[in-house]
């Protein structure tokens, strides 16, 4: 099994390769359980801190034609596609986004065309593919409505994806991800950046900016958490794909005042008072746009799953990324 | 005021370009209604029959970024985008149908997005967006599914030319057309052509193949009205727009049978009995996974309307191509 992740030293990139390796194996296109013998990690900078010799880092920009066939060998088995323009930026870029975001992934998705053996591809893409006028809890028959050029990518990405899939060309999936908290390390230009910094930076003894309205709420999930369906998402057997190859990720719906309740409980009073609220109009309008409930039955017939609540949420992280 | 039509050449092209010349006047982006002293017609051949001096034919290929440039002049005002790959020369050309149908179309709009003044841009989609389990009358808010690599590609112009609209690069405005019925001429690739040839060739005194069942139903419109509908779409001011950019264009939803009952009482039981049924698998999945039926409210919202029934449809082709 040789499995190829994109955007493979970004944090989720590399969860996900340490997640692999210690798993071990994989079930391939044709339905077997095999060894991983081979992990491609590709993203602009070399993934550090893997001595497994399994793994493979190579640097360079995913819209190269020749870093693709590099990356993606003609016996690539899966390929989970990561590698992405965060949504702030692919707003503020409009060519920096569409490049990265559509026509790497066409040009990945030509590569992965091209192979004697189809094979599997997990597309990651985002409840940013919604928006306009939407229920309380999004059913997974809601019509894409993006309102940003990101989630007008992902849209893009995915009907690529299903009609790749449909044509025999590759199994894709395409996951579309909650809003992912909390993230380690730095802000990044992600609309929803604010959704981890709010927890990260107090916790860290840093006062923390919300730019959004305390009664905000959204779609969530924890970093352990995306990557198990990340996977979930890989293993299901094509037949277990009655609704499309698109499927919403289950997350928890919580307000911007639940997820700082959450830091109070955890982590006590003085730490959730290092959060103050200046509000974006900018972020406001994307975030906003965005649901704020799934239904996502379709993503747990798959056997996928959310966090228990947002508490658990906190303390994963506390566990995770402060006691180590 | 200057105006391109892509695929202006052929059936519809040359259609719209005769009402545009007859009528004279559009509203441009500003909302100022103007004379047409220019318009191009741009198709893989010339467009012959025009000896209006307002319009001038390119020939060449919509795939050619110099073609597109000298098509669409600096100072274009309005683009009609017709020129496609149709639905079963799509399926059977993977490659052919996505430079066409979607890389032509987005070299079009970074043209469009290029001119010193964002043009109107009305882009030709199609039900083929739809597909997968539908409800018998398939709402404005129906979520995209396409079956086909024709719909998958229409889904994608679309959303090009929703964020290109969002970001102000032009003024978009996508319509979802039915199937045109009666088309004059040959057979051509789409699945969808014999809905013209069971009405065309009885009419000419040849004996048709239908491909599908006498019970399949479809989405139709005639070719008078589909032209109407297209400058409804164009005319239509930008605050009308409220429920997106793309529009599904109101038809009459008849079966197979409706559409020979229809011929018969125009031509007479001898015309009718020149349709015999020989089904045809490939045909029937793509024209079996289209909408049977619309509510195409908010396209009436805009203006548009569909024919009075099918019998005015058949008519309508005896008059206009069958007594002149």
């Amino acid at each position: 099994m040789r499995v190829v992740i994109t955007g493979g030293a970004g944090f989720l990139g590399r969860r996900l390769a340490r997640a692999i390796l210690e798993r071990g194996r994989l079930t391939d296109a044709a339905g077997a359980v095999r060894e991983v013998r081979e992990l491609v990690l590709v993203d602009v900078a070399a993934a550090e801190g893997f001595s497994d010799p399994r793994v493979r880092s190579i640097a360079g920009d995913v819209t190269d034609p020749a870093l693709v066939a590099a990356a993606i060998a003609a016996d690539a088995d899966s390929v989970f596609h990561l590698a992405a323009v965060v949504s702030g930026e692919a707003e503020a870029d409009f060519d920096l986004g569409w490049r990265v975001n559509f026509d790497a992934t066409r040009l990945l998705l030509e590569r992965c065309r091209a192979l004697p053996r189809p094979p599997k591809v997990v597309f990651a893409s985002s409840v940013a593919v919604f928006g306009g006028a939407l229920p309380d809890v999004v059913p997974d028959t809601q019509a894409l409505a993006p309102q940003s050029s990101y989630g007008a990518q992902k849209v893009v990405g995915e009907v690529l994806v299903h009609d790749y899939t449909r044509k025999g060309f590759l199994d894709g999936r395409s996951l579309r991800l909650p809003t992912v908290s909390v993230r380690p390390g730095k802000p990044n230009k992600a609309a929803s950046s604010f959704a981890s910094g709010i927890l990260r930076e107090p916790l860290a003894g840093v006062e923390a900016v919300c730019p959004v309205a305390a009664d905000t709420r959204m779609w969530l999930i924890s970093p352990r958490r995306v990557i198990e369906n990340l996977l979930v998402g890989h293993e299901a057997p094509p037949a277990a794909f009655t609704q499309g190859r698109s499927v919403n990720v289950p997350g928890i719906s919580v307000t911007v005042a639940g997820m700082l309740g959450a830091l109070r409980r955890v982590a006590g009073d003085a730490v959730a008072a290092r959060v103050r609220f200046e509000r974006d109009p900018a972020i406001e309008r994307i975030v906003g746009s965005w649901p704020r409930e799934f239904d996502a039955a379709y993503g747990r017939s798959l056997g996928m799953t959310a966090d228990a609540d947002f508490d658990a949420i906190v303390r994963q992280y506390v566990d995770d990324e402060l006691r180590k």
